[in-house]
């Protein structure tokens, strides 16, 4: 599920027009061939959604780019929304977003325009949202699909509505427990509707699945759930087409294995092009530089040209637009990930019983210095969160000290349970959430992790924490190995971030305490990690050129407070805010604010910054602004405006 | 997984004391017939433990008795403890502990006086904890257990000790998709240290397992995933032995299909002796009535002495105890879940869209009048949560209104993250959690719900409500489903529970604000739900005896308060007390507390009452005890005492 923040691709961006599609959609060649030009040409114009947002899923959009474009364009007749009757389609793994836009906009069913707005606030999210059209249902966490789509099926029954339901999943999505729970009532209950279609280009996150975590002989596990099974190159759209015709009429619910290339269309980009031990496939997420766009667009560009002319068609118009550059983030940004690959290094040279598991984002996560250095000691689980930490609670049990890494969003949520029963044996293990809090924005709901802090508050003896800045990140993981009572939680932001002050040289890490990065004495404010302090700090540098002084206190323990020290740090206050990047309720200001009452009088006001609702895929700042978290929108929340009261 | 409290039985109750155990242990009958005849005398001390405890489950460990007792008294050489070398051995069902317990105690490898104190605070709990000699996991949540020994044994290994790992798993604890998820790492890294064994009763919580999600082709579905299957009739132990020796050495992490009879050795609890069709097995928890207790008794002591006659053994000495009659609960007590079963009813009648979804805990749930009146319109998915929350999901986007129902625990931690997705797709669900909170104290914590409020806290446009009792489930179902702007989590308390107060006539649901259950002015208390509203009033009670006036609500908004309500009902409250049945971070208190600081003084006295660490397994009035939420751990806190400020 891998989602590193990337760099929009500056130079000439070439795309092609939606009059282009509309005329190749109208040629008189035959349907396959058709649709199998039109794919290729949405090729082009995902790359270049994924190069100008500076993120994106490139190799799993091309993959399924046949899949698309044959299931939209000829095969299903699809439902004008998703309460209406006729087929529904949606794509389980989510990822895929930008080669699925490609194609409804190819057909004219999203307004072109958002071409441009791919992870922007008014634009396309990273992920799946019902907000746009021709989203039926929101993915980007795995597994989900087939259970959606049987409730739909069984809806329709219902409803006495015809339509097929057809799911696309990922391979590397098969990992996850609930693709396999989900099959069964599926055949119980004879539902022919649904068909899905394995994109299985082989390659998940990190790398190839078979070395991640091998499925075995999927065909035999699939025909031993009892479905419909059938196998044709995905890439094919002959072969795609009649294989859907072949299996149309069987009373079981049916399941199509499309092998597939990831990075299909672009030679370098492609799974075949690469060793079958490479460590790390490079084009799942993120954008590619700026000579890999370059070189891609004109692959795709030179072959659409070439096959355009062999049909003897029209010659394709192709758009450029030239993009200035944005600046990369500063050597000075605090990158906490490689802060924490290096602090892990240092705790595993003491602690031969430390192991580290990992769920498929061996490079998000931080975790290749240790793989390389300890491989016995490191355990890849695949996109399988509840197996990975129910495996640390049998490691703890017997004596190992197991650090578990997966983003925050999926390692707080799915094995929640399984976290909770390893609570209840009262071993020591340590969570270590990356992709923490609301930004980076582009990504969207799925991954934006903004209430591992409540989902995980009340598991007794576990202590959350969150490091300001790489300075903090080995001394708290010190604390959570060495010193902590139990399990820990540790919340890591991964996007590289400036941040615009620096612990104090006297700052000792001291349970339930934090520490004041600015002066300032009638306003206390409270916050915790670099994306929260930074802008606390910037509007605090606002408000002390207009005269106030605004002290803004560094909080890491998300679910600790030393009741003496926050009387002592409040006192004298007349304004109180405290700032969270996760949803307002039981987050981190809501702990404070309780610990605060009784100890503050009426004369004292409170405020409460965090999120409210849904978050928005966007940009960093823009997400940011729209949740009220920006430096912009603090200004005022510090100096007189209240929020909550 | 269900596990509905039941009662003591009464009159004379038999077991057979440790002495009995060693004598047949050191027989020179072959091993197979003397394991045959201890599992057959285990039987009986499992009856006793669950007549006694009034609860316990049976069926499933009747079922597993004689895979329990082989495994333990000749196959494996177990580890003296967890983190020794040697072979290890659990249950991932769980369920089936007091039949575990037996073998243990007739090994002498546990305490045997425990015997006594199944599911007492000083004993053994209703599901295995780590703090009971000879269990090495906690379970009772199912389908962790592979997962678990996975981890164990890459310990072993990494840690250069020798040993198998055996563990045993229900048929319907395989309708989980973790089950799944975790068997392909095992074949990956050919971890042939494990043995799976598959208790196949073919029947689960409510009725046959086919019935409720029928498993296929299990066999198949195994060996498509890796594994060395082997499948024998698991209640004849020379056939288990011998398919146990057959797989040994296999390279391959290896499962058996242990064929066995749900309640074996007791003619009409046999599953056996039942229509296939039946609704409900009748012992798979709670336990057996008074005549039925003395039926099974006297035909398993009946064989049993037969049965030594036949060996030429001296006969057997069977204990017998009389137990006074435990009193019922009146039939003035609270029973929310069968108020749930007709508000159910009437609200279906009004909405043709409302659908019904249910986790095999169709009687737990109270769900039978529904699935017998709209059959079309109820959704059995088994013992497979995420699949049926994004079932819910899929419906929810086709227009139905599904509720969707399991015990609190579960329901609220294994979909944990399908809940959220749902969420971020802004459509109506209504969840109901039933078993909610500590009590009933007997299954222990893998089945107590007090972290389930903070766990779906932070859901956005989710509220959370409680009934307080009978008469308050109707108005907040109808308010659920009529009014709420969004999603609802409906918590209940299961437990048949006398009240000692009733709702004023003039109560009126209304969002965030509570009503009062007895006058006061200076003390004010928050509580939700019967259980602990019971203990508040009762407290209430006795101190208005000793002159002082506590004023209780009943604030059944768990996770919203209206500011002006609360504002005035605190006014001139000197100590104000919140009850949590979770715990404390981020429950109810937490968020009233919060909404307190800036509205009282620091001349108020602030406390909070409610989890701080794992809570016991024990009876109701002793769990209510310990964790200080009876009505006589309330009186100081009430009157004077301050748990916290």
């Amino acid at each position: 599920m891998g989602d590193l923040a990337g760099q929009a691709v500056d130079g000439t961006l070439y795309y092609l027009d939606y009059p282009q599609f509309e005329r190749i959609r109208r040629t008189e060649l035959p349907a396959t061939e058709r649709v199998a030009l039109l794919a290729d040409m949405c090729r082009l114009n995902t790359l270049y959604m994924i190069a100008r947002a500076g993120s994106g899923h490139i190799g799993s959009s091309f993959s399924s780019m046949e899949i698309f474009s044959w299931l939209l364009l000829e095969e299903l007749d699809i439902a004008d929304n998703v309460k209406a009757a006729g087929d529904l389609f949606f794509s389980s793994k989510g990822h895929d977003a930008p080669g699925y836009y490609s194609v409804l906009m190819a057909l004219g069913k999203l307004p072109f325009e958002l071409i441009h707005k791919l992870r922007r606030i008014d634009g396309l999210p990273g992920h799946p949202d019902v907000g746009t059209p021709g989203m039926i249902t929101n993915t980007g966490s795995l597994g989900m699909g087939i259970s959606k789509a049987k409730g739909m099926v069984q809806a329709n029954r219902l409803l006495k509505q015809e339509g097929r339901v057809m799911v696309l999943t990922g391979d590397g999505e098969l990992q996850e427990g609930q693709f396999w729970e989900s099959l069964a009532s599926a055949v119980n209950h004879g539902l022919h509707e649904i068909t899905a279609i394995i994109d299985h280009n082989k390659l998940q996150s990190d790398t190839f699945v078979k070395n991640v975590s091998d499925l075995g002989d999927l065909e035999a596990k699939l025909n031993a759930f009892g479905w419909r099974v059938a196998r044709c190159d995905g890439n094919d759209v002959g072969a795609l087409a009649a294989t859907l015709a072949g299996i149309r009429d069987d009373a079981r619910p049916k399941v199509i294995i499309a092998d597939t290339v990831k990075g299909k269309g672009v030679s370098f980009m492609e799974h075949t092009s690469l060793d079958s031990d490479v460590a790390m496939y490079r084009f799942h997420s993120g954008a590619p530089d700026g000579p890999s766009y370059r070189r891609a667009a004109q692959e795709l560009m030179d072959r659409l040209k070439l096959r355009v002319a062999e049909l003897g068609l029209e010659p394709l118009e192709f758009e450029a637009i030239e993009r200035e550059p944005t600046a990369p983030p500063p050597d000075t940004a605090q990158r906490l990930i490689p802060a924490y690959s290096r602090a892990l290094l240092e705790q595993a040279a003491k602690h031969p019983n430390l192991v580290a598991l990992d769920a498929d984002l061996v490079l998000d996560t931080g975790l290749i210095p240790f793989r390389d250095q300890y491989p016995e000691r490191f355990f890849e689980c695949g996109i399988a969160e509840q197996d990975m930490v129910s495996m640390a609670g049998g490691m703890a049990l017997k004596g190992l000290l197991p650090i578990v890494h997966s983003f925050a969003c999926f390692l707080s949520a799915r094995p929640n349970e399984q976290i909770y029963n390893n609570a209840t044996e009262h071993t020591k293990i340590i969570y270590v959430g990356s992709l923490a809090g609301v930004v980076p924005g582009g990504p969207g709901h799925s991954h934006q992790a903004v209430r591992d802090i409540s989902a995980l508050a009340a598991i007794p003896d576990l202590t959350i924490v969150e490091p300001s800045c790489e300075a903090e990140v080995g001394p708290l993981l010190d604390w959570c190995i060495n010193e902590a009572p139990g399990s820990c939680y540790i919340r890591l932001v991964s996007l590289p971030w400036e941040t615009p002050y620096v612990l104090p040289a006297s700052y000792r890490l001291e349970v339930g305490c934090g520490v004041a990065l600015t002066p300032g004495e009638q306003v206390v404010v409270f916050g915790y990690g670099p994306v929260l302090l930074s802008q606390a700090v910037l509007a605090a540098q606002t408000l002390a050129m207009e005269g106030l002084a605004v002290k803004v206190i560094s909080f890491p323990w998300l679910n600790r407070v030393d009741p003496t020290w926050l009387t002592g740090i409040v006192n004298g206050a007349k304004r109180i805010v405290c700032l969270d990047n996760q949803y307002l309720p039981a987050g981190v200001g809501s702990m404070l604010r309780a610990a605060l009452a009784g100890v503050v009088n009426e004369d004292v006001e409170l405020a409460m910054v965090g999120l409210t609702g849904v978050p928005p895929s966007g940009s960093n700042p823009q997400v940011l602004a729209e949740v009220g978290l920006d430096a912009a929108a603090l200004v005022p929340i510090f100096s007189f405006g209240l929020v909550d009261e």
